[in-house]
Protein backbone atom coordinates (compact mmCIF):
# COMPACT_ATOMS: atom_id res chain seq x y z
CA UNK A 1 0.00 0.00 0.00
CA UNK A 2 2.86 2.40 0.62
CA UNK A 3 3.85 2.02 -3.09
CA UNK A 4 0.54 3.71 -3.56
CA UNK A 5 1.22 6.72 -1.44
CA UNK A 6 1.82 9.92 -3.70
CA UNK A 7 4.84 11.29 -2.25
CA UNK A 8 4.11 15.32 -3.56
CA UNK A 9 1.24 15.11 -0.85
CA UNK A 10 3.39 13.78 1.92
CA UNK A 11 6.45 16.63 0.96
CA UNK A 12 4.13 19.56 0.39
CA UNK A 13 0.80 19.28 2.17
CA UNK A 14 2.13 17.27 4.40
CA UNK A 15 -0.18 19.13 7.21
CA UNK A 16 -3.52 17.57 5.35
CA UNK A 17 -1.94 14.01 4.37
CA UNK A 18 -2.24 11.12 6.79
CA UNK A 19 -1.49 7.39 7.01
CA UNK A 20 -2.56 4.94 9.24
CA UNK A 21 0.11 2.17 10.09
CA UNK A 22 -0.18 -1.16 11.30
CA UNK A 23 2.07 -3.22 12.20
CA UNK A 24 5.00 -0.73 10.81
CA UNK A 25 3.26 -1.06 7.27
CA UNK A 26 0.20 1.63 5.89
CA UNK A 27 -3.00 0.23 5.87
CA UNK A 28 -4.83 3.48 4.96
CA UNK A 29 -4.05 7.29 3.70
CA UNK A 30 -5.63 10.28 3.19
CA UNK A 31 -4.22 13.16 0.87
CA UNK A 32 -5.66 16.65 0.00
CA UNK A 33 -4.32 20.24 0.71
CA UNK A 34 -6.26 23.70 1.26
CA UNK A 35 -7.61 25.23 -1.96
CA UNK A 36 -5.11 28.06 -2.85
CA UNK A 37 -8.40 29.54 -5.20
CA UNK A 38 -10.59 29.94 -2.85
CA UNK A 39 -9.95 30.75 0.80
CA UNK A 40 -12.34 29.14 2.42
CA UNK A 41 -12.16 25.22 0.78
CA UNK A 42 -10.12 22.50 1.06
CA UNK A 43 -10.03 19.27 -1.41
CA UNK A 44 -9.72 16.07 -0.64
CA UNK A 45 -7.91 13.92 -3.43
CA UNK A 46 -6.81 10.32 -2.63
CA UNK A 47 -8.01 7.89 -0.40
CA UNK A 48 -7.01 4.86 -0.11
CA UNK A 49 -7.31 1.77 2.74
CA UNK A 50 -6.16 -1.90 2.68
CA UNK A 51 -9.11 -4.23 1.47
CA UNK A 52 -8.58 -6.15 4.66
CA UNK A 53 -8.88 -3.01 6.77
CA UNK A 54 -11.90 -1.84 5.45
CA UNK A 55 -15.41 -1.24 7.63
CA UNK A 56 -13.24 -0.47 10.34
CA UNK A 57 -14.05 3.30 10.24
CA UNK A 58 -10.32 4.44 9.16
CA UNK A 59 -11.35 5.93 6.16
CA UNK A 60 -14.32 8.16 8.29
CA UNK A 61 -11.36 8.49 10.54
CA UNK A 62 -8.91 10.62 8.14
CA UNK A 63 -11.62 12.41 6.59
CA UNK A 64 -12.37 13.44 10.00
CA UNK A 65 -8.71 13.94 10.68
CA UNK A 66 -8.48 16.47 7.69
CA UNK A 67 -11.26 18.31 8.45
CA UNK A 68 -10.19 19.27 11.71
CA UNK A 69 -6.80 20.26 10.42
CA UNK A 70 -8.20 22.74 7.36
CA UNK A 71 -10.17 24.67 9.98
CA UNK A 72 -11.60 27.35 10.05
CA UNK A 73 -11.87 26.71 6.49
CA UNK A 74 -15.95 25.36 6.03
CA UNK A 75 -16.17 24.21 2.47
CA UNK A 76 -14.44 20.41 1.90
CA UNK A 77 -14.61 19.26 -1.53
CA UNK A 78 -14.00 15.74 -3.18
CA UNK A 79 -14.99 14.36 -7.19
CA UNK A 80 -15.56 10.71 -7.65
CA UNK A 81 -16.53 8.45 -10.29
CA UNK A 82 -20.01 8.33 -11.14
CA UNK A 83 -19.48 4.31 -11.50
CA UNK A 84 -18.05 4.19 -7.47
CA UNK A 85 -21.34 4.02 -6.30
CA UNK A 86 -19.77 2.49 -2.82
CA UNK A 87 -17.19 5.61 -2.52
CA UNK A 88 -20.81 8.24 -3.21
CA UNK A 89 -22.40 6.38 -0.27
CA UNK A 90 -19.49 6.87 1.67
CA UNK A 91 -19.51 10.30 1.07
CA UNK A 92 -23.07 10.57 1.68
CA UNK A 93 -22.71 9.33 5.16
CA UNK A 94 -19.90 11.65 6.11
CA UNK A 95 -22.17 14.64 5.48
CA UNK A 96 -21.33 15.00 1.80
CA UNK A 97 -23.68 16.57 -1.13
CA UNK A 98 -23.40 15.46 -4.46
CA UNK A 99 -23.21 19.00 -6.14
CA UNK A 100 -23.47 17.96 -9.73
CA UNK A 101 -22.06 15.38 -11.99
CA UNK A 102 -19.70 16.60 -14.40
CA UNK A 103 -18.82 14.82 -17.79
CA UNK A 104 -15.28 14.90 -19.19
CA UNK A 105 -14.49 17.13 -15.46
CA UNK A 106 -10.47 16.15 -16.08
CA UNK A 107 -10.56 16.82 -19.71
CA UNK A 108 -10.18 12.98 -20.00
CA UNK A 109 -13.56 11.66 -21.06
CA UNK A 110 -13.79 10.53 -17.24
CA UNK A 111 -17.32 12.40 -15.88
CA UNK A 112 -17.20 12.78 -12.40
CA UNK A 113 -19.61 13.41 -8.81
CA UNK A 114 -18.34 16.37 -7.98
CA UNK A 115 -18.94 16.36 -3.76
CA UNK A 116 -19.26 18.83 -0.83
CA UNK A 117 -19.18 19.13 2.52
CA UNK A 118 -19.79 22.33 4.60
CA UNK A 119 -18.03 22.13 8.11
CA UNK B 1 -3.46 19.09 -25.62
CA UNK B 2 -6.52 20.09 -23.40
CA UNK B 3 -6.75 17.05 -22.72
CA UNK B 4 -3.80 16.83 -20.65
CA UNK B 5 -4.51 19.32 -18.41
CA UNK B 6 -5.16 18.19 -14.50
CA UNK B 7 -8.23 19.93 -13.85
CA UNK B 8 -7.74 19.79 -10.21
CA UNK B 9 -4.53 22.78 -10.31
CA UNK B 10 -7.41 24.80 -12.66
CA UNK B 11 -9.77 24.72 -10.32
CA UNK B 12 -7.29 24.89 -7.23
CA UNK B 13 -4.15 26.25 -8.11
CA UNK B 14 -5.32 28.90 -10.47
CA UNK B 15 -3.01 31.48 -9.62
CA UNK B 16 0.05 29.44 -10.81
CA UNK B 17 -0.79 27.31 -12.98
CA UNK B 18 -1.19 29.01 -16.80
CA UNK B 19 -1.67 27.63 -20.24
CA UNK B 20 -0.81 29.12 -23.71
CA UNK B 21 -3.66 29.30 -26.17
CA UNK B 22 -2.85 29.53 -30.19
CA UNK B 23 -6.21 29.80 -32.23
CA UNK B 24 -8.31 29.05 -29.33
CA UNK B 25 -5.99 25.71 -28.90
CA UNK B 26 -4.05 24.93 -25.70
CA UNK B 27 -0.22 24.19 -27.59
CA UNK B 28 1.25 24.37 -23.83
CA UNK B 29 0.81 25.12 -19.83
CA UNK B 30 2.34 24.70 -16.71
CA UNK B 31 0.85 23.40 -13.61
CA UNK B 32 2.21 24.17 -10.21
CA UNK B 33 1.55 25.29 -6.75
CA UNK B 34 3.08 27.08 -3.46
CA UNK B 35 4.01 24.64 -0.68
CA UNK B 36 1.90 24.28 1.98
CA UNK B 37 4.46 22.75 4.45
CA UNK B 38 7.60 24.77 3.19
CA UNK B 39 6.77 28.58 3.67
CA UNK B 40 9.04 29.37 1.23
CA UNK B 41 8.94 27.42 -1.61
CA UNK B 42 6.93 26.85 -4.36
CA UNK B 43 6.38 23.47 -6.80
CA UNK B 44 6.29 22.77 -10.62
CA UNK B 45 4.35 19.77 -10.80
CA UNK B 46 3.44 19.31 -15.01
CA UNK B 47 4.67 20.91 -17.70
CA UNK B 48 3.81 20.30 -21.26
CA UNK B 49 4.20 22.33 -24.82
CA UNK B 50 2.80 20.73 -27.72
CA UNK B 51 5.75 19.28 -30.19
CA UNK B 52 5.08 21.67 -32.71
CA UNK B 53 5.64 24.43 -30.77
CA UNK B 54 8.62 23.78 -29.33
CA UNK B 55 11.77 25.27 -29.61
CA UNK B 56 10.48 28.97 -29.13
CA UNK B 57 10.61 29.82 -25.40
CA UNK B 58 7.17 28.72 -24.36
CA UNK B 59 8.23 26.26 -21.34
CA UNK B 60 10.52 28.79 -20.35
CA UNK B 61 8.00 32.18 -20.42
CA UNK B 62 5.60 29.84 -18.29
CA UNK B 63 8.29 29.07 -15.73
CA UNK B 64 9.46 32.60 -16.02
CA UNK B 65 5.55 33.75 -15.45
CA UNK B 66 5.04 31.00 -12.60
CA UNK B 67 8.46 32.01 -10.63
CA UNK B 68 6.87 36.05 -10.88
CA UNK B 69 3.47 34.42 -9.06
CA UNK B 70 5.16 32.69 -6.18
CA UNK B 71 7.01 36.13 -5.62
CA UNK B 72 8.39 36.80 -2.50
CA UNK B 73 8.91 32.94 -2.16
CA UNK B 74 12.64 32.19 -2.83
CA UNK B 75 12.92 28.34 -3.36
CA UNK B 76 11.48 26.42 -6.64
CA UNK B 77 11.17 22.82 -7.08
CA UNK B 78 10.82 20.56 -9.54
CA UNK B 79 11.36 16.34 -10.07
CA UNK B 80 11.63 14.97 -13.28
CA UNK B 81 12.74 11.72 -14.60
CA UNK B 82 16.58 10.83 -14.82
CA UNK B 83 15.43 9.15 -18.29
CA UNK B 84 14.83 12.34 -19.36
CA UNK B 85 17.94 14.18 -20.53
CA UNK B 86 16.19 16.79 -22.27
CA UNK B 87 13.79 17.92 -19.20
CA UNK B 88 17.37 18.01 -16.78
CA UNK B 89 19.14 19.89 -19.58
CA UNK B 90 16.14 22.50 -20.15
CA UNK B 91 16.04 23.13 -16.04
CA UNK B 92 19.57 23.34 -15.67
CA UNK B 93 19.82 26.02 -18.50
CA UNK B 94 16.91 27.67 -16.66
CA UNK B 95 18.77 28.13 -13.61
CA UNK B 96 17.81 25.17 -11.71
CA UNK B 97 20.72 22.57 -9.80
CA UNK B 98 19.84 19.05 -9.37
CA UNK B 99 20.27 18.01 -5.74
CA UNK B 100 20.35 14.89 -5.97
CA UNK B 101 18.78 11.41 -7.48
CA UNK B 102 16.20 9.74 -5.38
CA UNK B 103 15.38 5.79 -5.96
CA UNK B 104 11.73 5.10 -5.69
CA UNK B 105 11.26 8.62 -4.96
CA UNK B 106 7.33 8.21 -6.02
CA UNK B 107 7.22 4.95 -4.21
CA UNK B 108 6.90 3.42 -7.48
CA UNK B 109 9.56 2.65 -8.51
CA UNK B 110 11.04 5.22 -10.37
CA UNK B 111 13.85 7.27 -9.58
CA UNK B 112 13.50 11.06 -10.14
CA UNK B 113 16.13 14.22 -10.02
CA UNK B 114 15.22 16.46 -7.41
CA UNK B 115 15.95 20.36 -9.52
CA UNK B 116 15.82 23.13 -7.19
CA UNK B 117 16.20 26.87 -8.04
CA UNK B 118 16.71 30.22 -5.99
CA UNK B 119 15.19 32.97 -7.24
Amino acid sequence: MAAMLPKLFFVHFRETSFVVEEEGSVVAFLCGFKSQTFDDEAYIHFVGVDPSFRGVGLARSLYERFFEAVAPRSVVRAVTSPRNERSVAFHRALGFEVERIEEDYDGRGESRVLLKRLL
